[in-house]
């Protein structure tokens, strides 16, 4: 039967790829620096094993059979994600892989440099480059997809998501967003907020991220939490890595991103047992994946009701301060301040920072622009987004990102999708468990749990992203949540 | 050029490798216990591919035509190192490696519970398939060699040596290891030895091991230590992971645990960079790799110099104590105790737990004792070795270690041949270096280190281990030296 035999070589791809991110892993928080050449080639020779192993032409014929053999549903999603995955594969020569991964290097490595030396110049010569290989891979990705150039690129991280639609989604957000900004700015001007003094203990900010895992459901038999120096989710589902990064004089970052980190944990952490190893059992975008995280953060952790059960805590590892009152914690974590850089930024101005970045991307992809065009784009839309003047600061304007550097076009619109899907989830089950706020504030996250395990953790890739959305929350993605929620929170003090 | 395509598919090994080192090391000392089954199936997925491409057919034509080909000498002794590798691989059927793997997860499994039950007969049962299935392996591997049974599999850990040798230097320690085991307890009856007093911190001891691993010339930028339950030295050559464990009752254990670990290490870190990847570059053999750990736990660690040296050390760590005086440290590390456990054992009465474990394997293999007669055998020389009574104590006997358990017979004997090396070499040492003494009391150990990577560590498998010793030390391996080491130490009060 060729879906088994299909389903067999993704079988043995998964194991393959859980000792690369486990290699992966290690690099980023284990490995000595001279350990690094071996590792690279170790991984290198092994993601090349993975890539021909998918592209093999055995694989195409055992497609093309199994399409025509009888199928449970769930085998025919899961043919529907292998079909996808496999696509997306033998999309590339091996040689423009090659030369992209090249001169994504290249321009990674010098760019480390150029940023500090604010050297554009310098960083454009690479950038352009990886520009000019992203839009062989775009045009190769449209021509089998039949999609738009751009769309092809985002199809890979936002399964079916197309332009048109983010189109839709951030033409209303344009619409009241630098208002709102401004708005809330103006309304925050008076708080009066009690910064807390630290230093803050690595030990002690350990004990704090850890509490909040725990009570946020992070199984610690099926993962851990480390040091990196970029913070991220990885591992496998079976064994799911967090890192985090800890700043001695503050707590708040590596708390909020130890949070975070836990919302993309618990869907790893939940996918189908059954199905892991299949691409059906695979989490369904990089927007959905976001949406958990960005629950957790956004929705949950930085809601008045999540601040006064952890403010306790917070006293009882740091000692009391009067800066852990709840509400002024609930103050510092809601506060708005428009900023020049995107992962500093706060919930309310981070779409700004995004929408800047989607424009300019798809039109340096669909061949619209030149990288030479970058940076007065980006200056006009800081200015005309947020009210930010980065002439010639080019270090914290189009070069603080590595997206680009290393050829990631098309990444940007999922940090927005799924601040607005979380919010979509948040809304609904408010709307079907009336007592939500007072289980948060009780520390009780088990029908909010059971909630997304149904709705998301346990559909992994069931559906397509539309079907999901539409079966979690009775609608299609709707943005006028998200709007609710940050004028719910920042306008009308709220949540 | 046939050659070239053998050296590249044993690149590509390496690269794997690599991966399956750093999973097993993660397994051993991060992973979370549900991680487990997933990882073994990563490995088990990559280790049979691995199996798959060393034992391909077009690897023994490529083999067959590069004895044919123009080859530097060291190409030439690569392709010796490749030859043995494939011998040894392609041994087996597949059939045979997975009962073998099943029969010893099986019976390993089950030993974890009856070792503490002292459950001799249930062990016996599952221990018969292992060895049933051993004997099987090494009736194929010798059919292949030529060589006897037993020696075939002695072969794949010592490459070249063979019972009539082992017999030739176990028969001559017979001869006055256990008159000597009795004299050196005679006379340290009368010592008085102050014992340190605990708890010792975990971070102290780690601080105290990282110490002497700096001291010993452990490269950071190219190796870890932390902790797992069962020490060992992993890694790959670029990045070598140590670990120990920690009891806060005691630090000698974790101390000298590390120094005998960080030999394997250096050993590693120390094979020849060019060659990397290739067969040749790989250590000579487990006996010579133990030469290695044991030289510098044994020949250096516990010597009165080093110990001189440490002795400050250790007070500024712990705080000054009596027990830290270092005469008192030196006899607390050179003391002889006859005892039942062999990886509790000192220095010298070590080779009579070896001795009495090769005798009874190798009989065992060769068909001329079975499963039952283990116990009273084991009863019999500890003995006649050691004095010791062990009738009805199987958990403390027979059932202690791991290696029968998951099939690993002909492993023992590297043991003692590797202490019998770090004799040797260290006598070497001391001819040529009259100075050496001095210059461990000084903390000093660039000259040895110089002597070891000359003539151990980058020759890694260039020459046979009859070349390698007679080249480094001028003569065959001598057990003399190491009666000599033990005398001076033990009788003569020296060193
Ligand atoms: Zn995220
Ligand atoms: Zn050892």
């Amino acid at each position: 039967m060729s879906y088994q035999q299909l389903s067999e070589r993704f079988q043995q791809l998964h194991h393959y790829r859980h000792l690369l991110s486990i290699a992966g892993w290690d690099q980023a928080t284990m490995m000595p620096a001279k350990g690094n050449d071996a590792r690279a080639n170790a991984i290198a020779e092994l993601s090349g094993l993975c890539h021909r192993i998918s592209t093999a032409s055995e694989v195409y014929d055992w497609l093309n059979a199994a399409e025509q053999e009888t199928l449970t549903h769930e085998q025919q999603a899961n043919l529907r994600e292998i079909k996808r995955q496999l696509t997306h594969a033998q999309a590339l020569p091996e040689s423009l892989v090659l030369a992209q991964s090249k001169a994504g290097a290249k321009c990674e490595h010098a760019w480390r440099q150029q940023r500090i030396d604010n050297d554009w110049a310098g960083f454009a010569k690479n950038l352009k480059e990886v520009v000019q290989l992203s839009r062989e891979e775009a045009s190769l990705r449209a021509e089998q997809t039949g999609l738009s150039r751009y769309d092809a690129l985002m199809d890979l991280y936002e399964p079916g998501m197309r332009s048109a639609e983010v189109d839709r989604v951030f033409g209303d957000l344009r619409q009241w967003l630098p208002d709102l900004i401004q708005q809330v700015q103006t309304q925050q001007k008076s708080q009066v907020i009690t910064q807390p003094q630290g230093p803050f203990s690595i030990e002690q900010q350990k004990q704090l991220g850890q509490y909040a895992m725990q009570l946020l459901g992070f199984d610690f038999d099926a993962g851990r939490l480390d040091v990196s120096s970029h913070p991220f989710c990885g591992g496998v589902p079976e064994d799911v890595r967090l890192t985090t990064r800890y700043n001695t004089d503050s707590f708040a970052e590596s708390l909020m991103g130890v949070i975070h980190e836990t919302g993309h944990a618990r869907y790893e952490q939940n996918l189908p047992k059954n199905w892991l190893g299949q691409p059906v059992a695979e989490a369904r975008s990089m927007g959905i994946h976001e949406s958990q995280s960005l629950f957790f953060e956004m929705q949950i952790a930085r809601s008045r009701s999540f601040l006064s059960h952890l403010a306790p805590e917070i006293s009882r590892i740091f000692g009391a301060q009067a800066a852990f009152d709840p509400e002024n914690l609930y103050q510092l974590y809601t506060r708005v301040e428009p900023g020049l850089i995107r992962v500093d930024a706060d919930e309310v101005t981070y779409p700004a920072h995004v929408m800047l970045r989607y424009e300019i991307e798809q039109a340096l992809i669909e061949g619209q622009i030149e990288v030479e065009h970058i940076p007065d784009l980006w200056q006009a839309n800081m200015q005309r987004y947020l009210g930010l003047n980065t002439a010639g600061n080019y270090k914290d304007g189009c070069m603080q990102d590595i997206h680009w550097t290393d050829g990631s076009f098309g990444y940007f619109p999922s940090y927005t999708l799924g601040a607005m899907y979380a919010a979509q989830w948040f809304h609904c089950i408010q709307q079907q468990l009336p007592q939500v706020e007072n289980q948060i504030a009780q520390g009780d996250l088990g029908q909010i749990s059971q909630w997304l395990n149904q709705h998301i953790w346990q559909q992994a890739s069931f559906l397509t992203t539309p079907e999901l959305v539409q079966q979690a929350s009775g609608e299609a993605l709707n943005p006028s949540y998200f709007r609710q929620h940050l004028e719910n929170r920042y306008l009308h003090n709220l949540r």
